[in-house]
């Protein structure tokens, strides 16, 4: 194959979930696409960079406007509850738990998880902005939203120990465990079931 | 096929989960089984009629003893927390919820579920002897252990109605709905992670 | 669980592809099954052991009758091309190729494989047997119908060192390669692509 | 979300195999790459389309040298065997064989298959060209690569048809069917295990 496109192979399988043969699909993708759409491509990924920022506050990627150059459209809504600040591992957490419409509090995207509580892991990690995130007093609880993952139990743990002490009134809490939606009894395990009888209602 | 396998395998396809190619290797499996081994096979078949029979309670498939002819083991048992029903659609759902050891209360196996609220589904449903059970005044509380799915809903949401009306401090619950042991909050659906967010804790 | 109950849990264990799981729910079936079915299950599973026996010449099992008591129905039928002879490992492989209606020879099930030629596994095989029928100088073809794993890779290599030196005119031939209806070339393995190109008409 | 990353996660989604949960992972991995890997990446997409051409024979992208401008590594290839035409669906599946490195001859990318004879989609198709190309006649073979699905049937049908009537001493062929490697007899289906014991050897 020719370098020009080698290279690019090697470029798209380090995009999240790809590997050689889809990025390898992608290059014939592209070497295809009419010219306009792709410079229009390459348009947007440019554009991304000036025009996107992460949030000061929650990290969320957002699009500043003079009127909010700082926060984004969540952190800057007078309309969220500033007393719930839910902790999310990455940004498509936070737009799936969006996508519920069910809560109205605000956002802390921590930007990874811990698996053996490695230094190294631990310092990828956005702790000491959300520990900085914590001093406010009028946030009343902490929602631990990490996946029931042995990873995101490690990371739970570790900022259930990170958050201790919390100001009076606090709470530090996590995502019930349960059936989920379609599941069958039969085929969950113990400590699902466990879950869902204790949390019963 | 020889006549005789031939009947077999079709006996063998109306098992549960099996298709004329598992039971076609059923059938292989027995012509090649040490006699003797076929012989206690049969014997422990025929015996199940003579030795099993469906406790008078909770309809849980038993072996009496002289000194408890009518009642399974659980429900005999004088530890078990008689203030608590459990209503599961099936055997295996009951053995799956023992095998959690978090529940301590009695069961009621329903024997199916109804799916579009069918005259006749609701017929194989032991519902008159689930209301025959609901009349004992110290029950106070139900538990519709049914699965998530839609099936499921249906029937939960027909015993409540024929539940409805309980005596004064009777509870009516279904087990919890969140995020299973190991999932992973980006592919839940809207109405498992709004569970899993009301249920926090 | 019953001691009843268990026990026969553990016989259905046994069967092919059959867990505990499975083995539970087909004793819950049984425990349900009317009076009669029942019996009529006990009776063709006795009966299997006196109305079928392995063929003499293919260990096809069969139902022998007065007029062939040691053949089964393929190796008795006139019509059959006695010049082929097609080695199989199991039954089912025999019915499947049956199915295809496409093969008009003998079979010989070989009753397994050897995945690491041990001495152990090589005396489960009826390969005595085999070399008994090869010694027929009618036979002009050899099919080792194995799979293309790596257990029917070395056993088709075993007995093809086991068939060596035939009689002229004689040949030892395996099943096909190449891609299989529906399969997608992009993603065939090398060997199986490199088969279906060589194997191109 | 903000409209720059929406308008390139729309983008993203029209990347082959690529859905819009992706396409929004892919857009967060951007936002977070490193400014000089973020150029580098733009460059190469930039460049694709300068550097690389179709090659003017098969229609592979390549890169064209001053030595060989319009003909890409393989038609230029002086140790390519002429004789030998192999019909592609696409890129990928040329790259596939080429893996093998089984097959010496050169190759045409057809550009599609059609799915149903429709007019609108044989006009994707490279048909002429291949028209074109077929009247060399040192050209021996032509062998139709397509994959054995429905639509791959159908377009090796129609391929066929166009084809007809070929120089004298020229075949039309198609890859050879069988048992995949690492396939099981009993779960092949009938028309695979027909040509596996046809293409036995």
């Amino acid at each position: 194959m020719s370098p020009s496109i080698q290279k690019l192979i090697e470029k798209f399988s380090k995009f999240p979930t790809i590997g050689p043969r889809t990025a390898a699909r992608f290059v014939f993708y592209l070497i295809k696409l009419p010219k306009e759409e792709m410079e229009e491509l390459i348009k947007s990924i440019s554009e991304l960079r000036e025009k996107v920022k992460l949030c000061s506050f929650c990290f969320k990627p957002f699009e500043p406007s003079p009127r909010d150059p700082e926060l984004c459209e969540i952190c800057s809504n007078p309309n969220r509850d500033k007393s719930l600040l839910c902790v999310v591992e990455k940004e498509t957490d936070l737009e799936t738990i969006e996508k519920t419409k069910k809560y109205k509090g605000l956002y802390f995207i921590l930007g990874g998880t811990v698996s053996k509580l490695k230094k190294t892991d631990i310092k990828n990690l956005r702790t000491e902005e959300l520990l900085e995130r914590a001093k406010k007093p009028e946030i009343k609880e902490i929602i631990i939203a990490v996946n029931p993952t042995p990873e995101g139990e490690a990371t739970a743990l570790y900022l259930e120990r990170l958050l201790k002490n919390p100001p009076a009134g606090r709470r530090i809490t996590r995502l019930g465990r349960g059936l989920p939606v379609g599941g069958e009894l039969e085929y969950a395990d113990p400590e699902t079931l466990s879950s869902a009888l204790e949390g019963r209602k």
